[in-house]
């Protein structure tokens, strides 16, 4: 894996050497996650993703984006974020210099649902001006997928989940030291009139800043659903990368 | 100290508390920096800078912006970057939320050289529309004026440094794990006709990403250095809030 | 009910007698829907929801937006669109006129899928700048989830449809004649690998621009959908408004 | 004639059979029109005489695209706009598209006058970048020279006209339900000071919204006015496109 | 009169002595202007005028703004040229910070017709932005119809004129040095196809530069156009002043 | 020398005719100047020295760019200016045509510090999208630098000078009607508090608008420095296009 501690000179190796040259950037946010999870909760889960499946797929693995867009708990002091606009921007330009210095896979690995529409803005904008560059996008619904089946508690509502079991699980798997289970509880407040088609800031919705029930979280079920997004995200990968290499053969 | 690892509680707890709530903001790039020093050096330098300031007064340190705008080095590979427009936006945006939540004091702390301007550009924006929010902005200029007190090696023409003494030192003391001090050379180019008046691309000043000379650096410049500037920023600070509350006393 | 072919007298009485004036925007799109239905099939689903419920609930019912972003079925001949940013720009100019005259709800009826996340990010520029707009957005799942409940037919893969029973038998009731059934034919290709992590233009997956089976379409399935749709909007949007006067009620 | 009704398969037959293959696009506004005419007039406008134009030349008729920009009668109640920068973005994406998909002529068909620049933007910039679509642009001059010729009442100052006799005349004939004669009235306001220099909304000038003298009107008028229109448009169309053709055929 | 010769101690000054501080931007080109006349023909003419209003109504004429955007003679070289939306910014801004200063009218003097849609879009924007700075707009259609009076060649195809008999004598009077006469020929082209409906660019008209008969043109005339154009602003200028204050005295 | 005053034919005749035809750009501000010198401080002396370069270079000159971008003196009345992205973007569309006409050489003299970065950020892009394109740029460091050898007072604080000795000289010299040496007076005022971190408007400053000794200023310094400035211009200008033209003739 090559990652922010490698020199250029090793990029360069790598780039010669590889047989389809992949880069990895992760993408999370600085959000309230409750006042049990750090606000970099998505930057670390993201971070962590992108730099295990890296070292099995031997990729570049770029820094870590922390700067997501925010929306439903952008009121929470400490939140902090930047324009869907200007998120999409960087996604394009990241991936245009990539694509310029001959990488041929990029793949994004996306923690924060929040991010979804701006990367996918990006990755499209890409795709039209570098048309050779190949694409894959991983954005939290794999994460909740996963995390789904290995947890207790229920979501709120449909499909809700923040600072809840599955990202206070992932958290204690990844980084134990910043969680404080001592303050998790569980919130599932009641469901606003119309929620289904209104814009509700979550200062509205929940006092702590969670949804869900994190209390039932285990550094076990994180090690678990940690493991297995992993290795789903580096299946897609081997496969794709064998299914360009093979298509281009014929091509050729 | 609060960061990307305090929850959004404990934000809200400092912004109620502090007598002048800051944050501040390092900005680095992911960048060329000869085949010794990490893509990240930058980085890792801004980062520990604003980590060390941010503990001495007491402030929310934002994680490290990675991203930076390149030109010099841009064709490089590894060097990773988005545009000025961007860095300004993300500046602005950044400020702009902090100011929101209470914050009335941001800084930033910069260590790569090409990102003055945009982050310029993003301040003053931030000024016109936050008329209350206060700003300090360190650029690099602090980082090699503070080095050169401590180097044996002589800068390249006029005043240009990349990956050299200051910035080996600067790593040998933060990241020593990064740095691969068997592979500094040092790299003092020919100067290329008019080089003030044109726009030329380092890869064809220097093979290697380095101007200066890196073999003379030592851990123990490194910490000087960086105790340096620490003090130096520490010192601003202190100063500045002093002097602001002071004067809305006054006022009040 | 008041829309485009008012006059602007008209307009002007109804923002004084209305209790709570609400303006509703259908918007559409001009796509590709199979060699059975028009390319203006989500404009004309779109618009006559948005003036049933426009007659029920008495509103000013705006000319709908034809013009919608795509992607997936983009380079079908007849597919004609905007970016989505100029498509969020026109949400948000659009409600910013509102706002001004003086509307107090502005509702948007979407039939396209493509469009939900430029209606999403108009709408929540206008939410910071027009703060005492309300607004309630619904988007094609409405659609879909409703027709559900009719049709016999399968979705493919996951949640997609497209041309298939449920738009095809909202068209057999809300514009027979533009529907030509002797050419309609069910289409459900191969899932294409890796299909959720990566943008395929759907020239790649169906040749007729189909994705479901639309030869079970009926006029009476298409009436039901189309009932309960708007009967569910008219429900969201009465209960809002209540909400909305009771609530003002007790802050005034 | 292909439109907003015809299937994708449709309009990829009319690529492939067309000569010289053509498509239009009506130009509208939502706009206050007095007391008599309906907020859409312009779109009414527009759509009628590309949907005849494109009858006799066989061409794919873009739905109307309703929203124009407004600033003179912006503040009457209903008149709902969008723009000029917008306006232009649109009309630069959908040619686009339409060159794309292998159009060779780009019509516009405007009602409004206050669309005039934003298109002129717009259909520039398609010059530059799609260098082999040609263009012809009709503007509203076109509607007000030819009306000159049929109507009994003098424009007001210079040349101005609004929901006067010959708008009023052409909605009689194309949509004679959406016209209350009852309620026309004429409207000669007195002339501002250095009016011809400045910026006047025209709720300083107008009360009603009419500039002009609508109760002259007549469906007669209506129709005169607008079949010579729309023969003086397909005889432009005609022999631009016989001469494209011949030059065409002399290059090559 | 003020102007870019002042120093800001005398603007200040007249901000503070006059009852209605009024700036004047003249506005021009660097256009072809066929073989006999300048580049600059355009801003030699509108900074003229601007001038002598200035000295006349004792304004703050500002430095002639060059730059204007060109289309239709944008091929020739030497013509040079901003984009019409950076004309409009460029406008918006100087006002902007002129009524930032406390000036209370802004009049904009052009002399190119092509630069005339920009200013508008940039001057409405400002009348939204400071709806207390009051505009007055001068056009060349001012400089056109003035010229008739005292020409003797007629226009080229309904209203066109480039170069001619009025901008000659004009340059004839204002800057005769500049001035080639024995290199003036008049130039009537033949009417191209469908020319009102196309977008042509006049390299494909006009071999020369030139539309109408420039070797009619003579100081005097020259000087009796440019007089009546000035005194026709002075008054307009004059009349709109005193409108104004007594409009507010009344108001107050 | 060919300029503003040249006609089309003639540019035509020199981009023919010259081995390497050059465009050179002033760029000014219009900005306050003490109570002595002309907001046009800065453009008379940036348009000097390009005319005189451009005719021992035998260029293009343009006309000179009044319309800089100001902070620190922003708030002086008369300082007048554009935002530093209009600015880049004048340079950027300047340079675009110039390319296009087919200029190979393109050199910007500036006598703004404030305009450095736009102009900076204008030409990089420019040399992105037009990689023939030449580009030499000159800013106001060039100025200062030669300046502090003729002239004898000192800089404020490390190297700031403003309307000062240098600035006077070149005045004195070059628009010798428009200095007023009677209201010439030295500013040094105390620093202030973390100057070098802080955004500090001038007018906090200095309350005239000077900074350093004017008083000293001399029409012979003033013709000494501008020489030398000029000839170390076109020694640069010269080189390069030798350099250029040689290194053309060996690829080729």
């Amino acid at each position: 894996m090559y990652d922010g501690y490698s020199s250029w000179v090793e990029v360069e190796h790598y780039l010669k050497e590889s047989k389809f040259p992949t880069a990895i950037l992760p993408i999370g946010s600085v959000e309230a996650h409750g006042p049990h999870l750090p606000l970099l909760t998505d930057s670390i889960i993201a971070d962590a993703i992108a730099r295990e499946v890296g070292k099995k797929v031997n990729a570049f693995v770029l820094p870590v984006f922390h700067y997501g867009t925010l929306w439903s708990l952008k009121d929470f002091p400490g939140s902090t974020w930047i324009k869907s606009d200007t998120l999409g921007k960087v996604i394009y330009e990241v991936g245009s210099v990539l694509a310029t210095h001959g990488f041929k896979l990029f793949v994004t690995i996306n923690a924060h649902v929040g991010n979804n529409d701006a990367i996918k803005e990006g990755l499209r904008a890409l795709i039209k001006d570098f048309p050779s560059l190949n694409i894959l996008m991983f954005n939290p619904d794999l994460i909740f997928e996963t995390g789904r089946k290995y947890i207790e508690s229920k979501p709120w509502y449909k499909m809700y989940y923040h600072a809840d079991e599955i990202e206070t699980s992932l958290l204690l798997f990844l980084a134990p030291e910043s969680v404080r289970m001592d303050q998790a509880t569980k919130d599932y407040p009641e469901i606003p009139l119309n929620f289904d088609y209104k814009f509700i800031p979550w200062k509205k919705l929940t006092k702590r800043g969670v949804i869900g029930d994190p209390t039932l979280a285990s550094r076990e079920k994180g090690k678990k659903i940690f493991e297995e997004i992993v290795k789903k995200i580096v299946d897609v990968i081997d496969k794709e990368i064998t299914y360009l290499i093979e298509s281009s053969a014929k091509t050729a």
